[in-house]
């Protein structure tokens, strides 16, 4: 893995890699075929990098790039991609994403499985093109209408974002469904060491299982496969909701995924994800070593919420302090499930602005 | 308020109107001045009656309509109407709903009112053309990036969708907001009997107010003002994020509404909105008969989500049976409000299906 | 007519105009009903006058005014306008035209009446803003694929541009045609005066005649017309465009127009339309004050071609200068009438640009 | 050359390829590396056919295939590869050329290579699916405002359409100049035998030559060039459009080209291009075998139009015949050249319908 941009030093298999680049190439190892999507700052550095992918003997698997002309179309594109059984991802920030909403929730409904990249900027609006976590709710709780869902992973640096990334593949296949990984504008620009044979192990192409479920014309044979979104009738409707809310449930069980820090024992527990977790761990080992025991509860999975896990540390008379850099977003789910009678108090780290004081 | 299809009978100021026809004339009755749309069942009827109503001279405010070609251009000809402090609306269903999304960021966060009405069907992806409520999650949770928002309003008849109207304008204009209506096929297309005379009292033209803020051209004047959704660095984000909260909250404490029915000592107690509130008091009032001690409690405003009010309930032994025609979204808010120790059930009417055994 | 920027000065009914906006007022006072554009230098002065207009009581039958996402939008909103029997129009330049050509096949094809005037600005490609004549090509030869076309007429001033307008949409309704007309960036843009008092005799509303053939919805009643662009089979195309054929030589002999200026006995015939006859004037006047017995034949109409009238000038050992502002364009036309053996030179003012000794 | 459906027989190198295949077999021995288009019957075959070539290790040079959301999309997809330096191209028929012209002429004037091939329909509006050769005036006449052209090759038959895709691409490198391939429905879907031997050798991959002047990005260095098709002012433009003259005169001189078939010596003569030649070659073989000294004047290309050597026929008495599948649009053309003084009929199959009677 050397040359062209990607890694910057080698030593030993250590690797300094941008985030950006580090996602287009945790991609490449997957067996990413087909990568289409629109500018948008701070997702661009991902398009870019596999703009120049391009026709890498290393990645053969790796045969279509588009610039489409707009995310609405983008996300269509993904949706004929990921149809035909094929490993299709984009990236792209909050305005793009909501663009992209009404696809997702065909996607979801036909089970059609690809990756989004949600690089998050500062909003609402176009806001900044600096980091927040304000897509929070946008990619948990409705991608789209109807109750469209998708899984959403959130990674806290680079090297887990890579891992993500081919954890998203085998999710969006194993499940049929779209997956999202929510990111921000720090993680996607920062460069990390990044350990490539550890990687390497780890990143394998993702094997997209059978895909006798899939539309892919044949010379001189009928299309097989029809994946529709439309019901005949609400009975249909209504047994597919049900079929999706066990798959959901599988899902929940399965893959909702949390890291406990110092949690045992801890009497001020802060919640968080991504970025602002690893913000929080610091300020954690800051407490610990002011004496302070304190702890941190990181949501790995956004959707499923890890909520058993967190429901775990209900009653022992804990501090929650919820971190995010937002207004509240992953808040209510905290809420949710810890209930109205915890101690647990919003840290909105809004604009992506960490002010010591307020932490 | 004759002919034209609008009312079938007149008896003593007594009108049977039909949902969509009333939406519209309610619309008229306030004042609209624009119509921005693109067609989707079930919502078309409104676009239509709309379009039939151009030149009208009972409503001379009422200047422009346009089919746009898509819902991204709708949302942005609602964007310039608004942005103008004029009074403009559009109908839509899920679908439509989410192509709008980025454009209902833009104008949460440059301050843009305009009224949204979404007549749900069943979802997600194209799902079917009945009611559902499945669109609660993207009308409250999502409604674009960055924790994009508005407020919303759900009738559960006719008469209430025509109030709602005249208030979703008076809210979009007070608060400078996007305001949706979230209604749903059956109240669409039902007619119901509408006291024109206690309405038309009511439905008087909305005044906006002080527009001192619109972007008004005016010949031989620069424009005078500059509505945005970007901001120079985050610390302009972060202020503009604390001052949407504290508006939010101002909206929270005074327009968050719901409606009590028969709760004093209620032993078990309805929770819903909408059209499926409706249904839930028919079975309380049954329930009342065979002797059970039931009640509703019906959330008017979905967003803010009323609460204060539900928490009032909360610690009482009460059986709360949350009914929504989806597969359990409101669910969450009432279960962050009562938290994880009261006895909350859902009763998921997926499909808008409404099974007796199961009420 | 008064005020609103519309006119400067008003002295015994003359009146100081701006051409875009009397072209906008032509078309007002014409009785246009709706506009269609999307803004291109230098045509957008015409579609921001239009914009303010709306509203002016004194022209109510001017009733809708949408700018459209892009040019082809436009025109597909000038099809169902004028297929609705309605007067509509649009302003543009050369690329905004080339994107509205396909539609305007169709409306030649459907028989759909509009009217577009296309502010020449020097071409191809982006170009520059100033004027040109570079678009007869494509405004006299092909609006279109398969032999489409339209009227064209060329005025060559301010107060010859308000007849044209008014002509157009006469024409247009007679023959159920799309009409353009050939301006440019000099006509729209400079003030000439107009003696309003007669401009406002001839233009009247113009009266879209019998227009049983329009496509016009009414409640309760089924849709009546169809206007298909399409054919069942190559007999139906056939029997079609001989019916084209002939309803073109009609308007050939009828409609077709030129002028001569001195041209009795010239030994030196210019040969322009438009702004470049003007000059060409203005160069006969000179070359005649310096005893040359020079003369003018204008093209008032592009297509039809006044093919009979220059006709008349061959065989008489004349010396033909064909001026116009491009390459060589109506060149072609002149030559095709006047053979290879008259003595026929091209003055090609390219860019715009007139230099004495050229022409 | 087997397999694939490309070729359904094989005898000493002959094989049966329908047109649609051989075009595209055609491109890509040319060595075409991207085909963008948008479907419309008569042409989607062609595109068909180049999907389903993605990824034939025979032809390692193409590597994009998109379809497009549109015709404009396409085209400025086709601008954007052909500026790079890459061999591009797309079929289409008349309605989705119409919506290319404003791209073709930013291409004309950036001086940016693709190739075009127009599979004409009847025409205009949506016309038919048959067989016209009704683009005539838009392919030869304006492909765009402000005078854009294009080199236009009119292929007779199956094997000339296979050496015109390549012959067209050395054209468009060579001048720097959009090429298109006016053929028309019946080329298209006809099986002819071809000599794949002897095409074999001709065929040879397109050396796009010297592109310093395309705008290649490359990592780590500025981009070199700048395509651009505005000019800073009139000066400007006109100085490009007299080097664009001197360039057209150079193709008209070298590359206009005709076919004359028995022409030494007759009295009628038949003026045709494409598929209509060959129709009226068999005329002209029938009337000789009747004793009519009858010959065949056919334009290969038809822009620039082989003026010369239609010229030299001037003034022998002869009777022209122009046949060509349209009301008369070469006619002009040959009109042009001949003067109004020869003997020339025209011989409109219009709707692509031959009678015996008429020809």
């Amino acid at each position: 893995m050397k040359g062209n941009g990607k890694g910057e030093r080698e030593r030993g298999g250590l690797e300094l890699l941008r985030g950006a680049e580090a996602i287009g190439l945790a991609a490449l190892m997957s067996g990413v075929e087909a990568y289409f999507g629109y500018p948008i700052t701070p997702s661009s550095e991902i398009m870019e990098f596999m703009a120049s992918e391009q026709g890498d003997p290393r990645f053969p698997r790796y045969r279509a790039f588009v610039q489409a002309s707009s995310e609405v179309e983008a996300v269509n594109m993904l949706m004929g991609a990921g149809a035909a059984g094929h490993l299709a991802m984009t990236a792209t920030s909050g305005l793009g994403l909501s663009l992209m909403v009404e696809g997702i929730s065909h996607a979801y409904t036909a089970g059609v499985p690809f990756l989004i990249v949600d690089v998050n900027r500062g909003g609402p609006g176009l806001g900044t093109t600096e980091a927040e976590q304000s897509d929070y709710l946008l990619v948990t709780k409705s991608l789209g209408s109807g109750g469209s869902r998708a899984i959403v992973l959130a990674p806290q640096g680079v090297e887990e974002a890579m891992e993500h990334v081919n954890r998203g593949f085998r999710l969006a296949f194993e499940y049929r469904i779209p997956v999202v990984i929510l990111t921000d504008a720090i993680v996607a620009h920062m460069r990390e060491t990044v350990d490539m044979k550890a990687v390497s192990s780890e990143l394998v192409p993702v094997d997209p299982g059978d895909t006798g479920w899939a539309t892919r014309g044949k010379r001189g044979r009928a299309v097989r496969n029809m994946l529709t979104t439309g019901f005949l009738d609400s009975r249909d409707l209504r047994a597919f909701k049900e079929e999706a809310m066990r798959r959901w449930a599988r899902i929940s069980a399965r893959e909702a995924s949390h890291e406990c820090y110092m949690c045992d024992g801890a009497s001020t527990i802060y919640v968080s994800f991504g970025i602002s977790a690893r913000i929080a761990r610091e300020v954690v080992d800051e407490m610990r070593e002011e004496g302070v025991d304190a702890g941190l509860f990181r949501a790995v999975t956004l959707s499923p919420f890890p909520a058993a896990g967190l429901s775990r540390l209900r009653g022992r008379g804990i501090r929650f302090r919820v971190m995010e850099m937002n207004e509240g977003q992953m808040y209510h789910d905290v809420r949710e499930v810890l209930g109205p009678d915890e101690d647990v108090e919003l840290v909105p780290l809004m604009g992506g602005i960490v002010t010591r004081s307020e932490v």
